[in-house]
């Protein structure tokens, strides 16, 4: 006999689609992913596309509410959601939860949150705070500085579990960018596999390469001239991966000393980070970027005050 | 009738071939361009190629001196020319040129030099070393700091007429590779042609945005966020250019102050710069790179020990 299900919560990126079927107690019935991310959806028909991953919930229990976030709420997703400003908790958040009508469902999406970065401008994310209220939620400290490390990778800072500050770093991106198509890739394709002890002693080199947080371009140079004069490390997309995440977490240091640091993430990008700050003398604790997004669904949901989800 | 001509001077790259005829005082007689490349060249038969290109003045002066510089001298290029370590003046890439043998003509190639950066790494050149000649031979100060911005930009220290010390940026690459393939592309493509005071005035943006040297990867999503948050500037790929080469420029500003800036390049770009220049109260000169490269061959050709080039 399963739990009662008390809703749906889902995460839809523009390339994938996630969903779980959910007790009050955020703990998991069953779960569905696709491949149907918003940029793949036929006619932009987004409920034809939730039904067909979710259909066979719907049609039992048509009633649950369905929590949704990520890039669904973006201008490029079902229904644009403006970034909620200023200081975002959990029921921040759910007030600002954007309801979906006509629909056949009690459908809302989470907005994104736009906030000030630590230099002054203005950032913003979209499903990374589903994460972070989920984190918390799952008992991360809510006062510190959460990093989301990814094809953007993020640092937030939270005051009694509210977002009050976001920087994003397109370190991911840029990485992509450099190993594929850039100076560097001959390199990389004629260095082919690299031995692990090899490949981390250049991600070493990379980081050390970052800390002084200045003068990436010419950074990015130094690893094709260290090659062309001979005294390449033998691994330039590690040494690439170094150098770009060390260079991140340069920039935040000043931020880093007195805070608690919690890793939202998958397992191989969270290590990566955790050498990083390793090397910091930090160390950081770590949370499952899919248990988050989970338990931040079901945490928003339950203070959205048109839905009765808690038990 | 024409003046007696001298010597060859080719420079030539990956995607193009330029030659000149040259009389012993630098100036052109005739010149020759084509899209001929070193990766362009059928079963890198250079002597074909260059036969192809020069043919007319092979026929009838075939024992004039020829110096070519540029990747010709790599490892994709004719043959490799090592890389000259050490204070580099046009005496030293005089002595250290590769004569290419067996040949039908007289053929050297001016070596590429390895400097010490500004950071300590080691950088390289190949090609810039001949228009930092030229540029000296046409009058530039012997002393002070060569700027020749492009794919990868070169900051490059002048001691007596010597390179001392070369500091290599990826700016031109990054600024491709961004406006081409990244989160930006689709705003930049949004905006179309955009009018010059709007790009003027997002380029001074982008600019400030970089003047203090750090966090580039933040500020690249900050050109993004900008976008999403109604800030933009309508004109991301000025702002784009301006960021990285005021990113560039912050880096090696405490070495600006005292010294005489020369700025090497073609017009375009030299105007960029100069603008990146003129917001710091620094005043460049300007040297048109097409004639320093003339020049630069036709100086380390005169020094060279074997051939009589001088009048």
């Amino acid at each position: 006999m399963t739990k009662a299900p008390a809703m749906i919560g889902v995460d839809w990126g523009t390339s994938n689609f996630r969903a779980w079927l959910m007790d009050a107690a955020a703990q998991p019935i069953d779960s569905v992913t696709s491949h149907e991310g918003l940029l793949k959806v036929p006619r932009r028909d987004f409920s034809a596309a939730l039904n067909r991953a979710c259909g066979s919930w719907l049609d039992r229990w048509p009633a649950l509410p369905i929590l949704m976030c990520g890039m669904v709420g973006s201008r490029q997703g079902c229904r644009e959601a403006a970034y909620l400003k200023g200081d975002a908790g959990a029921g921040d958040l759910a007030g600002a939860t954007l309801a979906i009508t006509p629909s056949p469902w009690d459908v809302r999406i989470v907005p994104g949150v736009q906030s000030v970065s630590y230099d002054g401008s203005q950032d913003v994310m979209r499903g990374e705070e589903t994460q972070i209220i989920g984190a918390v939620a799952m008992g991360a400290p809510k006062d510190g500085l959460v990093c989301m490390p990814g094809t953007h990778s993020k640092w937030v800072e939270l005051r009694d579990g509210r977002i009050i500050s976001i920087t994003t770093f397109l370190t991911g991106e840029l990485f992509a960018l450099l190993r594929g198509n850039s100076i560097l890739t001959g390199l990389i394709e004629a260095e082919g596999e690299v031995a692990s002890d090899v490949g981390a002693r250049a991600f070493q080199l990379g980081l050390r390469m970052g800390q002084d947080g200045g003068a990436l371009a010419h950074k990015l140079f130094s690893i094709r001239a260290r090659a062309l004069t001979g005294t390449g490390s033998g691994a330039t997309a590690e040494m690439l991966s170094g150098l770009l995440i060390g260079s991140e977490i340069a920039t935040l240091h000043p931020e880093l000393a007195d805070k608690e640091i919690v890793l939202i993430a998958s397992e191989g990008i969270s290590d990566r980070y955790r050498t990083a700050l390793q090397q910091r003398g930090i160390e950081a604790l770590s949370v499952n970027g899919d248990e988050a997004c989970r338990a931040g669904l079901s945490a928003i949901a339950r203070e959205v005050p048109e839905w009765k989800v808690a038990a």
